[in-house]
């Protein structure tokens, strides 16, 4: 994370740690793999406060504690330019449980977990990543697809499509929002971190059964389903691409 | 590796891709590990060539297929922002083998590899970690304490001393040092990427002549021995420190 660009200038110190940490961790949601080890790399200028270091490093360490991931090493280096800290993290995953964006096939129904669009109003630096959905999911189910929503549902259902070699409908009434937030933006905005998934339709309703006994709070809701391939598919293009 | 901190901004991409990469390599090097995976976050401006980027990529794949090292994953972003490259690497190490600053003992011989000081000149872009000797150092000899010299020795020596409680004596006289380089500025100078070890004296005179022999272009020298804990430990405090 670069002070600029994901996160402003006067964010809460360990605000920006805890989003550090979490970015990395939603990888392993995608994917529903276990993190395990931390390697942080801080990068800061000269100015910087040693208090702001020590409140960032709590948001990191708050934020891996909640994921029993282990801080086990890493780097300070001064810059002259903009705060940046990376994470990387490594951990596992049991063989045939690690679900790529590739595996989707047509007549599959998407779902997306919780609410899309708004995040910049603070979602962005507060969202726990949906590992614990993730591992579920994937212990009690046949997932076919799925990866965690960086760019935006605009932006990140076409490359699983993509992958897939699929095309895809969407449900635009369907796509559950956050409060005040336009269906445009629903589909525009990045940094969801929800997870979408491509289920085969025959599992479905059992699936959103079991889901809402099991994460009473957290919406898991079908938003459309992958076709065959069609030219229908960059209509949904937007979203945040970055260098753009 | 930021520029501007660890890389002028004219200097090959390739070689900061090479310096990138090696510098984690040179930590296994310190413990004697072999490194194994490796992910990459490069952070740069919208103004970065993407030949600029591909030359350093290339740098940090041939630096990492030298080891035998993946390379896994990563991140990129944007950054307004010098451009910066963060490297992690995960690897291996044999239960036992693992040396750290802190076994060295009162009476330890300290030797160190290659020649020291004027890194600055170019060796900082080009150095090659001591991987291979340091594995070499642990499968067939007993070494109490060992490190990398990243900040010089007038830095990384007292640190290793401290962390091993004991003081320490150099006869400056037989500091290996590269051409033009003063004796000050062996001691000085960082980036040297050598090894720094301390090892009981009653194998250092047949340790040295087997590493002449495995290693007959790499110097290998006595500079001096660690000591009961002195007074003069301060004497040598010199090299580089970050945020001074």
């Amino acid at each position: 994370v670069v002070e600029g660009v994901h996160f402003a200038k006067g964010v809460s110190p360990a605000a920006v740690g805890w989003k550090a940490m979490m970015r990395p961790l939603s990888d392993f949601a995608a994917m529903s793999g276990l993190p395990q080890f931390a390697l942080i790399t801080l990068m800061a200028s000269p100015r910087t406060e040693l208090a702001w270091v020590r409140k960032c490093y709590a948001g990191l360490t708050k934020a891996a504690s909640r994921f029993d991931v282990a801080i086990v090493g890493g780097e300070t280096s001064s810059t002259p330019g903009p705060v940046a800290i990376t994470v990387a993290v490594t951990g596992m995953i049991e063989p045939g449980r690690a679900i790529l964006r590739s595996g989707g096939r047509a007549g599959d129904d998407l779902l997306v977990t919780g609410r899309l669009g708004g995040s910049i109003r603070g979602h962005h630096l507060r969202f726990t990543p949906r590992i614990q959905e993730s591992r579920w999911l994937t212990a009690n189910f046949v997932i076919h697809a799925m990866m965690d929503l960086s760019d935006g549902l605009g932006a990140d259902l076409p490359r699983l499509a993509a992958a897939s070699g699929v095309g895809f409908e969407i449900d635009r009434a369907s796509l559950p929002r956050n409060r005040s937030v336009t269906v445009d933006a629903a589909i525009a905005d990045g940094e969801d971190y929800e997870l979408l998934l491509a289920v085969p339709p025959r599992t479905t309703a059992r699936l959103l059964r079991q889901w809402r006994r099991k994460f009473p709070r957290v919406p898991l809701t079908r938003i459309g389903r992958l076709t065959k391939r069609s030219a229908k598919t960059s209509a949904l293009r937007r979203g945040y691409v970055h260098f753009q």
